[in-house]
């Protein structure tokens, strides 16, 4: 079979961060192919300033009405975090999905971008061994089926620092002193999280340094008092601290400083990625970690056992989905609908404790409440409840399992 | 329809504590049916001494041959909580369920003791507003279909502390001092957990006094230096602690011991009954808390993400089962088969740190791994992953999603 | 514990059909409690006229303005058997839940009516052996916690055939001779199906006689040539039969006479009741089985495979609930949520076969198709897909089974 | 990136069907690579001849010892249609997974042979755009991290049937006269099934035309009088028919002609294929479709609803691995370790009525039967079950329900 011919893009919209690799990035698109490049560089809460990638941009010949800027902060929070956060959603029982989630926003504005300015491609600057890759170009397909996505690290022969150093020089792109050797370990984040993982990090028997940790505290080095703080919800999403309404990403921001603070929310994990191969990564998310506790805390009051425990099940399926990059997909959205549906009462507030690297529930109230404490007391309950309903209770949930027992016996005799 | 009759047991095997509560059921016993009371007491690892409860026993009138006394620690780790851990089993996202595995042991033997001594009901001290009657009855049920369950806090009209108190006065069942006012809670305990709940824990708005805790220290009274420990696995269950090779029980009492120490293991939680009323309790898993995160630990790089996402997905229904009585039943031990399979190679060690509150994974090892540093590697990997893979991996993950775009498109036109 | 006090109720809404057995129920009811009695009798579909049992009840003495007879068979279909058809539901595998989705209905209505009217209780005519008892009462009390549900059969001493005849005699309750004897088997219907079960059906080992069937033919008896229907759909609903528009219950009448006319949709099932017994039951579902072959068949064209898997993992659940009883609890919300979502572009036309009690689909058809003949077909697809993306795909998703056959063989050597 | 070196075998075992494709394969794998070819040949009951194959490998050169014919009928049978029909597997419903499931078995023929004549590859026929090359390439994968697996059409360019006929007449292939034109469809058959697609069925709204049919006569030319088969089983395993014990080829293949003499087993259906494209399938199951209703039919009283219903729940995950290629793969194992686990007591003897293109059940019986008549009669029940506990039962089902509907009651106020 011959191979395809390749597509070359004539305008292509590149996930721009200023640094070194999507500069080359941006360069090598132009050389290899010719074409047109359009960046995007967003404010996903990594905690960069993002004027100078309009500076370095321009230095590259970008033109001005091809650069593109912009604080997604408050969409990234709103519709992305909190709906994740609503299903409690964790990848193999740990990992907060801070890097999956960002994933998706960008691509949609890549996507965007593209069709207001007929750009027939877009690009990242992800490796071809990670999930960013997928996640990235399953949610541009998704949401476009005719853009094109180009991958560089897939396709150049720039797979060593030096040979990326070269072409950068070759090419005046500059580079940073600090930039020339390389990091000890590569680094993702946003306003949920951070992560770091290779180079020092490689082997999941050894202990990562502390210089990794960039968010947080050491728990050894967080306040010696605890701090306590309410967290108030409505219908599933985090509306205030401490009785202070906040806008989605404020309260983002304010559980990340509180939570970094006293050590909160490291990680220290081997995943499966989606692509087939084992990983280890250092994760930190301070506010997240907060979150969730808080979150679980008011469900813990305001959902039945029966929503409660198909949430549960749901869930490894939904975080799932979000990590394998299918956020833009039917089956993620019919999750999102149920549940969705499961938090219309999901409405008070959660007081926690924030202590030397844990975030604990001690007290949650809410209108909304279905704890009722004149059925559970064991003072005298003035008829709430009838023990003596227990007895046909048991007896009907027992009958099958009786069955079962005088069939071992008839079968034994 | 006419009242069934009465059933009137002839011999009654009493699961008995020595406390109390179960001294004036087991005069209730013989008092309101005139039968032949067998004591069973069981040390599951509850902290206290077993002998005072003969002697009790002896002093209601049971018969020396009739007491039961029986150190079932081992069998409680290796055949109960072992297996269960095997499934990272959480209730509700949150609780060791350290009551609900204690309960079919309990039962077991209740039901093994009857059909030795020819007694026709067993009987217990659960109230009739909580998970515990149905636990102990549906085990028992299970394992005999004819044997009968009686539970005198459903029946009798000891209503009241008042009311106790008199009868244990008139029935010559000495009340210690310290028993005559009512404890400020209610707690159950063996070598899994401590629980405790009522009274003044009712409020789940209000923090749980500091008295409660009766297992674990503060995490602000924890060493402020952390300790580093090794945990060793084969096939899923830790058989060693720092390299000493160790049985169930004395694994578990020893990872109590500094769990304990550094105030792991405190859950403040509210969870759903399964007889349908939310209840609020305190719990202490110091050991148990210590175990999840280590075999998490190994798991993660012991397990494929195939094996990994289905137990992930299974769990919250096994979880289930258990809290709710149906350890003995088919479909509890189908989902332990398909658990049971995926440990065969959950084996190696896992280091920990234990700090103020925490336990967490620092480093894994296993000759079983299947991390693979070859393929995941920053550095060049030899050709052990060929990146192109990526792209059309991702391009058949992505073709149903374009055709879904496609769709839209066309709808639109 | 002394008995609760018993209920007494001072005005009660009926199920009432008219039959002998709700007759005796409603002089019951004035005879134990004294209590005002108000009727409902619902038109769902069962084939019977409903103006005599206006004539019964005035008879008993229930006043006119106590009378309520109503045609609710559009609501029926529209808003419980279609939304439950959209999730392909079917219980243990076959069942079409015929009985169990028109309970939830009579249930609201009677909730509905009694306040109205200001009753405190409702009453119905299940047995409590069955399972209609609890899908009764569960949604009665879901839909309002305070009323109290009265079940005659499982409170009064009438529990033989002649002592229901005495006490209709002595309360003058008129029984035609053909009701004197016990009818062979107990039958219930509706729109959605007929069942039967008891008496000459209760070993499952011995195949029901011929005279069980009511609403199909044998296929012996159906026509000798096949007939084609073609059913159109609307975001998961039906909503025409060969391209005539009709409201939902019109298309099950219209279903019903199609496939009964062909032998279609009977069933002879052992089935697990929620109170733990297996029963055997005789179900006759025509139209529904056509509608879920159609439905199917609709599904096949219009749902990627991520919302298609999806959905066939949440079915059991879903169905199970239905059976249960719990269709207003918010489980069973939660997952209408996520089916319907699937439903948006579930639109489209299906030609079914229907012959000697088969219905068969033998084309679909639809505007929003995601059936790509471009990139399946067998011919040139002129670049609609790229046959080498399959070795990426594959590679990529054998890589963890590499790993693990390289460990299996490494471990060995 | 470069591209990788393509891999260059030494000597590669071929699944070889004798046919025309094949035959072109084999001899472009020689003449591609100048390697060593070796041919296996399964009999799986796809009812060819399977010596012609011999004989005409020979005359393309192959050495005798290099040509591997085999009889894996029982094995096919035994090892892995039997356990995918414990599962009741459907695929999307309504597909028996007759291609699916042959496909590991050739795979590890195909691998062990490859080890045990020292090949380095393996090769097969299947094209680029289904789901056989991932079955083949997963399977073979799974149980040789190690094996090349070769698949020409996705490598060579003889992508018309013009250059494929150009290439055998080019290599002294002979073509048999009627394989000169293209065949209207595509087949593929073994024992358990016939699948046809492609060409003349690519329009999933157009009816199959009659002659696709091959294994099942139109249920219009079935016999008009039923005929009536009792299936023995032995836990989950179909072991004999109208009380004859046969192996398990023995009985499909009866089952085969019972079924295909009446019109069972067909089915027209449009499918998503794991690659990402739906495709349509004609597929014809007689022996099938009657041992899935048989199987159903004696687990109906032998296994209770906790047992029953965890199946349920995962058998379309079981059902989609198999689809996918992942019988050799981790989780598939865990699930057939849970329903093998179910099948312990599924033993017992179905009645079935096969006419016109329909089996169904109308009788089981078992001595390890749960259905109790004793319980569910209408009759007098001697005491067996007492109406009253369903009380209590629905009670405490009810609570949270009641519990929630004072909340909205509530929070209306």
């Amino acid at each position: 079979m011959s191979a395809p011919k390749k597509f070359a893009p004539k305008k292509v919209v590149l996930a721009y961060s200023g640094g070194l690799d999507t500069s080359i990035i941006l360069k090598w698109l132009q050389t290899e192919y010719g074409c047109e490049v359009v960046t995007f560089t967003a404010d996903l809460g990594q905690g960069e300033e993002l004027e100078p990638a309009r500076a370095k941009a321009e230095l590259l010949g970008i033109k001005p009405e091809n650069i593109h800027i912009e604080d997604i902060r408050e969409e990234f929070v709103r519709d992305f975090v909190f709906p994740m956060f609503r299903a409690n959603a964790l990848y193999e029982g740990l990992y907060l999905l801070g890097t999956s989630i960002a994933r998706p926003l960008i691509s949609k504005r890549l996507v965007e971008i593209a069709a207001a300015c007929g750009a027939d491609a877009v690009a990242h600057g992800a490796t071809g061994k990670g999930n960013d890759q997928v996640r990235f170009e399953l949610a541009c397909y998704a949401l476009n089926p005719d853009i094109k996505v180009i991958a560089p690290w897939r396709e150049w022969d720039l797979t060593s620092r030096t040979r990326l150093l070269e072409f950068a020089e070759k090419n005046q792109i500059p580079v940073a002193k600090d930039k020339r050797g390389e990091a000890p370990f590569s680094v993702d984040a946003n306003l949920l999280h951070t992560s770091s993982e290779g180079k020092v990090l490689e082997d999941p028997a050894v202990a990562a340094p502390d210089y990794v940790y960039q968010r947080t505290v050491a728990p050894e080095d967080a306040p010696n008092t605890p701090e306590f703080i309410e967290v108030g919800f409505e219908r599933g999403d985090a509306v205030s601290i401490n009785g202070e309404a906040m806008s989605p990403a404020t309260i983002l921001t304010k559980l990340n400083e509180l939570g970094g603070k006293h050590g909160i929310g490291r990680l220290d994990f081997v995943e499966n990625r989606f692509i087939g191969m084992k990983s280890r990564g250092i994760y930190e998310t301070p506010g997240g970690t907060v979150l969730l506790e808080a979150h679980r805390g008011i469900e813990q009051i305001t959902l039945d056992s029966g929503a409660g425990h198909l949430k549960d099940s749901l869930m490894p399926r939904y975080a799932e989905l979000i990590y394998n990059g299918f956020w833009f997909s039917p089956e993620r959205e019919m999750l999102q609908a149920a549940i969705d549906k499961s938090q219309e009462h999901v409405t008070g507030t959660v007081r926690l404790k924030l202590y030397k690297g844990a975030a604990t529930t001690v007290g949650r109230w809410s209108d909304h409440s279905l704890y009722s404490e004149a059925h559970v007391t064991f003072e005298d309950d003035a008829g709430a409840y009838d023990q003596t309903d227990a007895a046909g209770f048991i007896q009907l949930n027992a009958l099958r399992l009786k069955l079962l027992g005088a069939r071992d016996r008839r079968l034994k005799d």
